[in-house]
Parts: C-alpha cells; sequence; structure tokens
C-alpha cells in the first residue's frame, strides 16, 4: 500500500516558502499487534511548527531534513490489531503528515464524536482551547472588572481566551489584521472592543483610548511592535502571558526593541513564557470546562479549513499571512 | 532651633550630579502631642531614590523641586510629647534628610537595639534584607541544587540573596564589579562563584562556563547587556525576578536590547518586576527568618559608611559610580 506523505525539504531562512516542503509517494509499513492503520480526516496546522523548521533548541525538538511534518491529525481506524481501537474508531494523535500511516494504540486517543464537530479536538477541545484556558486562568488569574488585551485575537487560541476572559467578567479588547477580523470579534464573539493594527497609525494611543484604566492582563501571541504598544499601556501588578510570538518567527537577527524591565520592574508586571504541556496534570479540568462551555453556547469556535491533503503547505504559510480567522485546518 | 537639610535643586537629566541638591539651614517646627523631636544618626541611600528624583510614574511618588529628599533613617528620641516613644529611644522610619525633625509617632517604630547593630535596621533586617527575602524566596522559589546568578551580587541585596540561596542548597554565582568586591563575595560570603564585568569580555561565556547546567534562577539588581547575557543562558522553566535595574536609571533615552520574548516564551520562563512592599502582609515571617539567620551566623552583612549629614548626596551618587560593598549608609 502507498500514502503520500509531506516532507521538510529544507530549512527556511526568514519566512518559509513551498520550496521548503516535498510531496512524496512511499510504502505504508506492515501493521503489527498493538498497531491500527490509519487514515488522516482533519490535519492540524499551527505558528509553533515554524519554530520546528529551525534547528534550535526549544520546548520541541526540531523536524529532521526530508522526515515527515508532524503536528495533530484526526484519522479514522482502517484497519485494528488493536483490543483497545477498532475498525471506523476516530482518534487524535500526534501524528506524521501522511495520509496513511500505521501508530501505535499507545498514541492515540479515541474521540466521543457525539460531544462536538470531530474537528474541534484539534481546537477548542485540543491544545488550542487547552492553551487558551490554561493561558488565561493559571497564569494571568483574570478577576471580574479587569481590563483584558489579546494580540492575534482572530487566531484559534485568541478568540477562546476572550470569550473565556468574558466569562470571568473582563472587558475584552482585541488586536488583529483585519476589519473583517474585527467585526466578527465583536459581532459573533463577543469582544468589547477591537483593534485593526493594518490600519491604526498609533497603537500605543489607540489602545490607551480604549482602556482608560490601563491593561491588567496581555495575553501575548504575536510580540514585536504591537507588545511594545500594550506594554506602554500596562497597569501595576499585571500580568503577561506569552503564549506565541508570530510576529518575530520568522526573523532572521535577533530582534531588537525597547527594554521591558524598567516598565515591568516600577509596574510591578509578571511576564511568564508558557507551553500547554506545563499544565499537563490539570488537563481534565480544563477540557471540563472548555467542554461544558461549548455544549452551553458559551463559547464559539470557528475554523478556516482548507480542503486537500496536498494543501497542508500552504495553509501553513498562510498562518503568517494571517490568512485564518479561528483554527487553522486541513481536510484531507 | 536651626536643622540641616538635603532639597532636590533639580531634576537629573542623565547621571545626576551634585548641583542637583541644595544644603539649608531651616527651623524645626514646634513639637505637638503625639510627635517626637528626633536626631538622625544613620541615613539609607538607596538606587532607587533615582527613580524618585524623574518626574516620572512608578511606585514610589517623586521627589518634590525644594523639598528634602526622603528615605529610611534611624533616629534617637531627643523630646517626646508621644506616649509610645520616651526619649533616648532609637526608632526606624521613612523621614526627610534633616539633621533634627519633629515626626509623628504613627509614623516611626522603635527598634529593639539588643538584636544587631542598629543600622542593620536599613539594611538586613530592614528593606534590603525583606527585598532579597521575598524577591528570592516568594518569587523565584529556589530548589536544592538549583544554580542562582545575582547581579549586582555586592550590592546591599545582592549579598543577602546570595547567602539565602545558599542556604536553600543553591549554586550561586555573583557578578560584581571589582576583583575587591568577587574576591569577598567569595571568601566572606560563600559565593561558589564570581564574574567581576568590568574585566569580563565576552559575559554570556563567561556565565556559560560557570553555569554548565545553565541558569535556573536570576536575580536581577542591575539590566542591561549584563542581564542579556544572563538571560541568554537561562534554562527551562527558569524564574527572573527583576530588583533593580541600576545600570538604566541614568538613561535619558529609552534603552533598546535584544526582545526576551522569544527566549522567555520557548524556554517557559516567568519574570517578575516587584517593590518589597508587595510582600507587606508577610514582613513579619521575612523578618524572623533573617533576624535568625544574622543572630546564628548564616547571614553575614556589610556597609559602606559615609560620615557626616553633609555626604548623603556624595554617598547616593556613589551608588550609580559601584562605590559600595554592601549597604550604603551616612553616619550623621
Amino acid at each position: 500500500m502507498k500514502t503520500k506523505q509531506i516532507v521538510l525539504a529544507s530549512r527556511p531562512k526568514g519566512s518559509p516558502t513551498l520550496d521548503n516542503f516535498r510531496l512524496e509517494t512511499v510504502d505504508v509499513a506492515q501493521i503489527k499487534d498493538g498497531e491500527v492503520l490509519l487514515e488522516g480526516i482533519y490535519y492540524s496546522v499551527d505558528p509553533y511548527m515554524r519554530g520546528r523548521m529551525n534547528d534550535t533548541k526549544s520546548y520541541t525538538p526540531p523536524f529532521d531534513i526530508d522526515q515527515p511534518i508532524q503536528g495533530g491529525v484526526i484519522a479514522k481506524v482502517l484497519e485494528s490489531k488493536s483490543d483497545k481501537l477498532k475498525t471506523g474508531d476516530i482518534v487524535l494523535g500526534m501524528l506524521p503528515w501522511k495520509e496513511k500511516d500505521i501508530a501505535s494504540e499507545k498514541n492515540l486517543k479515541k474521540i466521543d464524536t457525539s460531544v462536538a464537530p470531530v474537528s474541534y479536538y484539534l481546537g477548542v477541545l485540543g491544545m488550542t482551547g487547552l492553551t487558551a484556558y490554561f493561558g488565561l486562568m493559571n497564569i494571568c488569574k483574570p478577576k471580574s472588572g479587569e481590563t483584558v488585551v489579546i494580540s492575534g485575537a482572530a487566531g484559534a487560541v485568541g478568540v477562546v481566551v476572550g470569550q473565556i476572559a468574558k466569562i470571568q467578567g473582563c472587558r475584552v479588547i482585541g488586536i488583529a489584521g483585519s476589519d473583517e477580523k474585527t467585526k466578527s470579534l465583536k459581532t459573533e464573539f463577543g469582544f468589547d472592543e477591537t483593534i485593526n493594527y493594518k490600519t491604526t497609525k498609533d497603537m500605543k494611543q489607540a489602545i490607551a483610548a480604549l482602556c482608560p484604566k490601563g491593561v491588567d492582563i496581555y495575553f501575548d501571541n504575536v510580540g514585536g511592535e504591537i507588545s511594545d504598544a500594550v506594554i506602554a499601556n500596562i497597569n501595576f501588578n499585571a500580568r503577561i502571558a506569552l503564549c506565541g510570538q508570530i510576529a518575530l518567527y520568522n526573523s532572521t537577527e535577533i530582534p531588537v526593541g525597547p527594554r521591558l524591565q524598567p516598565m515591568l520592574l516600577t509596574r510591578s508586571v509578571l511576564m511568564q513564557g508558557f507551553i500547554v504541556s506545563n499544565f499537563q496534570n490539570e488537563f481534565p479540568e480544563g477540557f471540563k470546562h472548555l467542554a461544558e462551555w461549548v455544549k452551553d453556547g458559551k463559547i464559539k469556535f470557528t475554523e478556516t479549513i482548507e480542503n486537500g491533503f496536498d494543501q497542508l503547505p500552504k495553509a501553513l504559510l498562510g498562518l503568517f499571512k494571517g490568512e485564518n480567522m479561528g483554527k487553522m485546518i486541513v481536510k484531507a
């Protein structure tokens, strides 16, 4: 049996291009005891994947050259030599970008398809939602009446953070990169105010105008000059969760900016970088809250779905151009 | 009755000079019920005072032009109309730089002179010691075997932080600005390793060499390029306490440097600015530990004492030239 796969052909210098990927056809291995044959349905593309394309130390190891890209995948069991999984089951795993693959039952989680659309397990009910939940609740510790600013607010994580912050009684300001996105954040997702950073000349002033009492919580997916503008308005005892720095991922030099420490010092600000796996022991609790909120309609979710396995590299590159509203997914 | 006082004559642009201060002779007010007449013994000079010379929002309000500088003072009661304090008592207060002054009993704390030299209440048993204690214990949460780097290690706070870290079983590396200071940190205060930043060409490499397992805790009194070098060696899940930024206090422009967020993000690092009063409710507990450690000889303290009330401005300026080992104090 043959399958398509997408491998890392070369490491990007600066912004990645389609040339950094290669589509191949290879043999599928023989299935052994404890394993299943899978066919991918939904493939997650995420900003953190850019970091794994570099050959540098980070919280996840780099992708290897000539080896398939890996990520979150929802797949269907076509054949099983596992006692735990049967043909037709829908599973979630960190899997290679292959149309078909053999995987061990140990690396797969069976999905309850009655709770929500299965793609949600890559998003609001998966790593994305848990990232939003723990970054906001455990690091930022929102209190009712506080002002929360979110950069990359129309991204998969941002849109969930904003809705959880509203549930906690906060005032929520979202920063995004198009009028379509900012409009959607207000009308569909209940954000109080929004800023289109692409059409705003003085971001520092724009944030000051929308946050007359200052910024108590900054959930940062973006970094760079947007963050400079938010931090210039930061309050005493504020909390900043560093979830992503998408504005800087394609930098070829070490980015330079105003030094943060004097501001963080004089205003007693906390800044915490994190990755969702830091909160692994609390995943069940986070999932429980997210599932309830989704079920009760308190959290809405949104996806940008590209069709066709071959579109995976293009969809990933699209993240860095802000082509997604909410979670970016490829449907095989 | 007349007294000398030192007022802020003008706000400094960049590094302060003696011209920014003015020595005056003024009348002492009449003593009223609930008040005492004080004569200053020891006057604290501290890096944070530089911030109060600017007209900018910070954790403490700016000094007023033509008004006395204020700071921690140990004084003797010369005359009392208070039921709580009697002539001869030794007190601590946030007081103006005056040789003699009238003060309300409400703003004074009587000192137990049997515990340690009275000047220690401006240092290891005062704000300095509490700053070291809470910055290290509550923010950095040291674990036995971890590597702790301290900038400004020979300063009043740094020298206490290092000794508390040693009590917690950590490996302690101190950064200071002279061979005399680094030698003293090792031989007198039990630091494991030290770096003289003034004679070290490649700080990043020097820290890497002394911290083969990376930096778990960075207690930062200094900021600027020294911090860049330490943070380049920071570990996953490290904690950075921002206690001071003395390298930047005299900057006239917003200091620029490498952006920190990518490093803090990919290594799940916490950075927390603080001021000791954030931990006000826990002062009694911190004081108890510090007093025990001083009594048991587990923490040694060191002071640089300048003689003469008129020397206060010179002593303050000396802090920015690194003229002090340990706590800088002026004895009237």
